[in-house]
């Protein structure tokens, strides 16, 4: 791929001013990023998915039974298996590597950024209208474009290492207040390095598999002995995610400002939670239980470079974090995030939380470098997802224990319901996307719909 | 495998009397731990690799680069992979599955109990000194069998999801003393369940790596802000792993009664620790970087079946811990530990701490049926870790920071020096063995040196 000529370039740096930043990025990943490409496959103005984005995916279909591996244009999967198989990525730097034959994205991810824009500007010619090469090929077509409909996606990633941030100050700040009181509600570290934990890649799911309500211990009198049971304040936070790309060797640091090389991309995050089970479970090691039940992402990995027009600064920092975590601050992302919510009772979804990620205080640039100062191994695949996003006000929070003030203050659902934490029946769906210039870059959705507990009710039996 | 014959388990049943314990499990799997049973290899007395215990591995060797699988007998490496290339497990359930020929244990794990069982007898019949399949095949036995200072031992297991507990009473006892003072030094929950959480499965190496000594963000002066630099207070903790083998789906429980059919075996566990890294990062969300940079292993993966004659009842619990986490209490184990350290300044090693597994308070079948009690997926090779062990006197503390009481009262070596925590050039090892009559069943040993830390004294630039 080339940069096709100047006046694209000046093009594409002119979209979004108000947002794009002078950086070191490789232009030549921001070509595709044109909005003046168009398919000849039509892409709804309001889609997520028009051809500047072009996210990766792994699907089956009724005839495909052991996964493929997928790209999206609008309301259609591009099947880059066969493409692969027909010979059409020869002339990039993964031709004859047969990274497409998995059923996973981890060895393509392996192979590391320049790659993966070969790749993405191939898909990007491929598919625009003035290119005969699909366009005019019926029979190509019909071998490599599916509609959307037809295909199940799957969880489009083996997760080694999965590591959850908490990088929102202002859910950081809900939080502790509910819990610490007013006065001192961040911690000591806090606006020292991006707290994380560790967490369990083994219960990540892909968007659309249901959630079961976990069962647990609790201690919901604090004058009497904990007891079994369903868990009774389940939860949701809005993440977004990062998938690594290129590895580190264990004993390896990765800088603040070599972060961007080794995140392949992004996917939307649902970090589904019981708080009753984590409230009494976490001290002094940390939240288990009460977390590592189910995770759910949404199946399209939306690359750095898709994203590119919509990078923007972020907070300032006081005070000045080490030199370790010191950089240019450019890493934030105007990314506008919902949370839509319908009870079994409801005939379609309401919005109950509307925010955007632009005002993270610690950025994946820095979580990263934070993440591998210790020489913590990287490998494609690891995922590291932000925490839960929030913002100032309560129509902003990313949990359902802040939009109802850990219980005390009830959402009121337009069906009359109201709701502290989620019921049996209830669908959580977030979406996500930036918003440019009568275009959109999208992550889809990530929905899931909380089934009732098994064996609530009867202990467990020996 | 069927038992040979009524004498045979009577003589199993037998042995050390004072240990065994009436249970319900299956008699074929002990057959081959009769310590009647002889091999036609020599195997020295204080062995912790005779006929009874036949641990499994992947080992590397200068003709075996991709990996294969053995077993251990005495000084000797049995090649699980030729054997089966050979057809030597034709009559066993693994057979015609290639179980041998991966570079991991994974798929053997998965195919559970029963065919751990199997094999194992398989392997104690071919090496029984009456027996002369192997013993006068000297062709064979030049391909299956290799002396172990020509095999490198490499990480038997892809893990997947790794979990340390924190369930040594004595342990979080001294660490509360420490820290909380000695009023309440165990927190409100750790009475009531085994404590735990989601550790970092790519930072596990096998022994033998060298320990790289982290960099980090730590907090030295309580009224000045914190500083980068490498980690001053390194610590070892002496634990043992256990390894899933038969999974569980998401969503399902694992009864405390189940809970031995679904672990395959268990090796020796150094959860290198950097304290100081540790206690300013983990609150609210628990070890982090203090803990992701390393963790190592013993190569040799020693079966539930032949621990089985050392079987003990765990300590009484009070207050008797909810329904499902009750059980015959019949799960721990009489394993002798010892912790050796060797500066760069000593010849020898120095047996610093000597400690016995088998006051556990919270036994792997209470930690399995925890960790799955709210339907936590287990995949075949995922690894739970029972916490440090430690006893009652200062000399059986399974951690640096217990021997040496927080650094106030370092240890003093042989060679005239003294530790308050782990200097470059240590040598930490530790080893593992189950006296029986005349025999041991032993892990071998994990053991890894400190080595200076990379970029120390220069801030990792940007």
């Amino acid at each position: 791929m080339t940069i096709k000529n100047a006046h694209q370039v000046d093009h594409v740096r002119s979209i979004n001013q108000a947002n794009i930043l002078e950086h070191h990025v490789n232009l030549h990943a921001i070509a595709e990023n044109n909005p003046a490409f168009k398919s000849f496959i039509d892409v709804a103005p309001d889609s997520d998915f028009p051809i500047q984005n072009l996210p990766f995916c792994v699907f089956k279909t009724g005839e495909i039974m052991g996964g493929h591996i997928g790209s999206r244009i609008g309301q259609w999967i591009l099947d880059l298996t066969r493409l692969e198989q027909e010979g059409y990525f020869q002339d990039t730097r993964v031709s004859g590597k047969n990274i497409f034959q998995h059923a996973t994205l981890n060895p393509f991810m392996a192979e590391g950024k320049e790659a993966c824009r070969e790749v993405r500007a191939r898909l990007s010619q491929l598919l625009r209208d003035e290119n005969p090469q699909l366009r005019d090929h019926a029979s190509l077509r019909k071998r490599v474009l599916i509609p959307v409909e037809q295909v199940h996606p799957v969880l489009p990633v083996d997760i080694g290492g999965f590591t959850d941030f908490y990088s929102s100050k202002e859910h950081a700040t809900n939080l502790g207040r509910m819990f610490r009181g007013k006065d001192q509600p961040l911690m000591p570290n806090w606006l020292h390095l991006p707290v994380a934990y560790d967490g369990r890649s083994s219960s990540i799911v892909v968007s659309g598999n249901d959630v079961r309500r976990p069962m647990g211990q609790t201690k919901p009198d604090a004058e009497k002995p904990p007891v079994y049971g369903a868990c009774k304040k389940l939860d949701f936070e809005i993440e977004l995610g990062c998938f690594i790309g290129a590895s580190s060797a264990q004993g390896e640091q990765i800088p603040v400002g070599a972060a961007p090389d080794h995140v392949f991309g992004m996917v939307l995050f649902n970090d589904w939670s019981a708080r009753d089970i984590q409230s009494w479970e976490y001290q002094p090691l940390g939240p288990f239980l009460g977390k590592n039940f189910c995770s759910s992402i949404s199946p399209w990995v939306v690359t750095l470079d898709a994203l590119e027009p919509f990078r923007v600064a972020g907070p300032a920092q006081e005070p000045q974090p080490l030199p370790y975590l010191q950089h240019e601050r450019l890493w934030n992302y105007d990314i506008n995030l919902f949370v839509e919510l319908q009870s079994g009772a409801m005939h379609q979804a309401q919005v109950i939380s509307a925010l955007n990620f632009k005002a993270m205080y610690w950025d994946f640039c820095q979580q990263l470098a934070h993440h591998t100062i210790n020489g913590c191994k990287m490998r494609p695949g690891d995922l590291f997802a932000s925490g839960t996003v929030s913002g100032k006000t309560r129509g902003e929070c990313g949990s359902m224990i802040e939009l109802s003030w850990g219980g005390a203050e009830p959402l009121r659902l337009s069906s009359g319901e109201e709701r502290a934490f989620l019921e049996d029946g209830d669908r959580v769906t977030m979406k996500a996307y930036c918003q440019g210039d009568g275009y959109r870059i999208g992550f889809g959705e990530v929905t899931g719909t909380v089934i009732p507990a098994l064996n609530a009710g009867q202990p467990a039996s020996v």
